[in-house]
């Protein structure tokens, strides 16, 4: 950070003023008929708590009190039926709805945009229950509106995990997860959100769209994989049966030291192709690793005199610029213990050197706080992002290289430095998810500008390497851009001609997934992919 | 099969005349421009070999030298250019193209079914190379017109295999696995078509569409999975980039005997729940496994001496309708005795009684074999038909159950007799696959409306015990009546919007997978689903 850094902090709640809601009439006359008092709020804080995600721009304008689209109401439906009915009278009368899950969207998914039409953001919360359970074929229907930790203490209570725990996991929900296409920290071992699906429900204007329960089909295409990813944009999502699974006997969390990030790549991936794959990688990169050692408070006392040694002799052994790994083994014991002996002796071959169990248990203490240090870092007036992509194997070197290196050039243009960082957070058969974390001083004045323009930099920089433009983030405002360059002109067609047939008024999440040109008026910058 | 059954040979070739090809001018002029004279046919033979599938009233009308709606053209396309000229053609001049793999649908998926318009069958064998190959990444670009051996030999010599092995596997096509969503012997290792798809292009009348070689996405819903699955009715995909593996060092296959259905169920569902899960699993139930032994020639000297009493031994044990299992194991070394220990000890538990490898050796020879047995059943004047399923673990047992009395009552009232035999070929976490097989005499006359009473009693009787409508075979024409049922009417919407935005003139293969009024009148029986 910037020596003596000015103090940045947030506005007072008190300060932000929210202009006027704009009732559609006829919808607030139709939906008081259908909802108790306590389910439709148009109060400031309520409306003030639905305006913005959690990405940099929305952190950044929240913090100055600069609340200039919040929706005109939050509805909080509690049962099918409500939300069919709001559903069916916001699309009778021309209003938007934004489906809300825990708001943490970090690509401007769920914030309002329409300035011509009223703007429901429709807030599932309390359709959070475990609606039924099937122990013996390890499926798991469960309300879109359920938190992380309500989700998994419904689970574990029955001896089941979903398995599934993004950053986000204490305030995201199921319903969240599942229109991002999200990604958890053990979606190694249980697979993405869009593994586990094996039915969906979604209510759209046109109806109800709904999957059957079995385990695997080939009538027509997999219509849950029409829904999932599709980020509010034809409906919402009101509840999905998961696959789940026992509760693991064993979990085993370590950490392995690398000499170089290559090394470390090459150890992930002889693991992934010898079919020993651990439950749970997070390979970071020399820069994040050196973070990761300069945030330890220093050892004292006895600590201090072992591991002096050891350092030196890492530093001897030529861990100049080493890499942290923490590597997790989770299951059936004979199954761990199996996978262990021949990871670890891929980890050695490769000159991991072991760090034991206490990494893997620091690690899994901080694992979901680490995201709120932004907010720390925004404090001393930096700015603050990340860029998370996946790509072949052949590809995550260079990849890797050509990022780094990219962000470091234009640090040293503009400012001197900066910080950048990346770890492997997910590993595929075929390739792995890359996730950047870059950070430099504040533009005063341009701050947004600054911010439209790293994004752009960073994201030419992961589609000109081979990268997806977003492995578990989603597209929301952010990456509409490269939506054609990712799923090309005819696949953007497929999507559009869906949303126009499910929503044809296009009340649902407008502006978000599928560029469109109006769009492009309302962000701060206009984004164009190369 | 009846006693004394009357031979009913298929028709000699020269009595089956075809009605002259309906040619469209101007599409005849363009695609002449663009294509060399041995790429376009519109002889007899050539139109008769694209008239039909292989389902049973396929086979049926073709042997009886009914051939009413041929192809007017078929179109061997050698390159992506070609492959586009024609559909650009096409849709200029409203030609319907059936896209053309190896012919082997039995669901009716490529039959010509359009009376109005010239029909062009765009057979795709020419266009079978391995295009490249990531071998570190174990990921290959394959065109879609490959057939089974020839894609597989082009992987092995590269040291991979795709290890996706269809019944069909010698005679149907990349292309057609991918545009049906389908499964193989060993799906349970490497998972179906479907699980295999890292990206694909699809040629439609509104523009190719591809998606990006990645591991992963988020980058909105998975648009493989809109293009995989879809049979032919949005375009026709050139080629796809999979996902490979390289050739397991070892294979293991052998055979088990179970007491009973439920003790191999319960047996299959241990190794899955456990996390211990063969490369294949096939168990057989009694029906079927009774007509495995009786079409085994019976031992003779030594052999029969010692399988004598340890016949009688399974007697005295309770296997009075025993059923056979075929396991594989394949893999590294290290890891297929780790999961055979475990699996064999599950066996064992549940009172499987090993039958060693021979058994295992003699299902590998035999089993793209099995199939064909349908023609010499034919040939005594019988009915033979398949259903395929799949349910989850809790209504495994009873719906096989269901449909095994539901069919043997229904052969009761009606013939006296028939057979009926299932086995499980999939297993998944949460379900099963369920295929039974079932014969009975024909009905003179009135043959194929016995098989659509048939083909309504078994499907209805599968969605009504909690089946998927095919969880390998597709929908084509015979499975239409259902898919609103399997996936809702608004999912049959979201189709529709699809179909309507990249083939707005519906050229692409009429009247397969979405259920339209008019295509009822062209099936023998009109369908419907209760």
């Amino acid at each position: 950070m910037p020596a003596q850094s000015p103090k940045v902090p947030p506005v007072d709640r008190e300060r932000i003023r929210l202009s006027a809601p704009r009732l559609n009439a006829s919808f607030c006359a139709e939906i008081e008929k259908e909802l108790k008092c306590d389910q439709i709020a148009i109060d400031e804080d309520e409306r003030l708590l639905h305006s913005f995600g959690k990405s940099y721009p929305d952190l950044f304008r929240v913090r100055r009190g600069e609340v200039d689209h919040p929706p005109d109401m939050v509805i909080l439906p509690e049962t099918n039926a409500n939300v069919e009915a709001v559903v069916r009278s916001a699309h009778r009368n021309n209003v938007c709805i934004i489906p809300f899950g825990g708001g943490t969207n970090i690509v401007g998914g769920i914030n309002p945009m329409d300035n011509a039409r009223m703007v429901v953001s429709l807030d599932m919360r309390r359709m959070n229950r475990l609606v039924s359970i099937d122990a013996y074929s390890m499926t798991a229907t469960i309300q879109a509106g359920a938190l992380g930790p309500k989700l998994e203490k419904d689970l574990q209570e029955k001896g089941f995990s979903l398995g599934h725990f993004p950053d986000s996991f204490e305030f995201s929900t199921l319903g969240g997860w599942l229109a991002t296409r999200s990604a958890g920290m053990q979606s190694d071992a249980y697979g993405k959100i869009e593994d586990m699906v094996v039915a969906i429900r979604l209510v759209t204007p046109s109806g109800v769209l709904e999957t059957r329960v079995v385990p695997a089909s080939s009538a027509g295409p997999d219509l849950n994989q029409w829904v999932v990813g599709s980020e509010g944009i034809l409906g919402v999502i009101t509840e999905a049966t998961m696959r789940v699974h026992k509760n693991p006997a064993v979990k085993d969390y370590r950490g392995y030291l690398f000499p170089s990030f290559e090394d470390g790549v090459n150890a992930v991936y002889a693991c992934v192709e010898q079919n020993f794959p651990p439950s749970l990688i997070r390979l970071q990169d020399s820069g994040e690793s050196e973070l990761a050692f300069n945030m330890k408070s220093h050892p004292k006392g006895l600590r201090a005199l072992i591991q002096k040694p050891i350092k030196k002799y890492l530093l001897h052994k030529g861990y100049t610029a080493p890499c942290i790994m923490i590597v997790g083994f989770e299951g059936e014991s004979k199954n761990v213990k199996h996978s262990q002996l021949q990871a670890f002796r891929i980890f050695r071959k490769n000159k991991g050197f072991p760090l034991g169990k206490k990494v893997g248990q620091t690690w899994s203490v901080d694992k979901f706080n680490v995201p709120y240090l932004r907010d720390y870092i925004m404090d001393y007036g930096c700015m603050v992002d990340v860029s998370e992509t996946a790509t072949s194997w052949t590809q995550i070197i260079s990849l890797h290289r050509a990022f780094t290196q990219a962000i470091q050039e234009k640090f040293a243009s503009e400012f001197g430095h900066g910080y950048v960082g990346c770890h492997i957070s997910h590993t595929y058969k075929t390739g792995a998810c890359l996730y950047f974390t870059y950070a430099a001083r504040q533009l005063p004045g341009e701050e947004l500008k600054q911010y439209y323009a790293y994004k752009k930099f960073a994201t030419d920089t992961i589609m000109k390497n081979g990268g997806t433009v977003s492995h578990h983030h989603a597209i929301g405002t952010e990456h509409l851009p490269w939506m054609e360059q990712e799923v090309s002109k005819t696949g953007l067609q497929a999507l559009r001609a869906v949303k126009k047939s499910l929503d044809p008024q296009g009340i649902f999440n407008p502006g978000k997934l599928i560029p469109e040109v109006f769009i492009h008026s309302l962000l701060e910058q206009p984004l164009e992919s190369d």
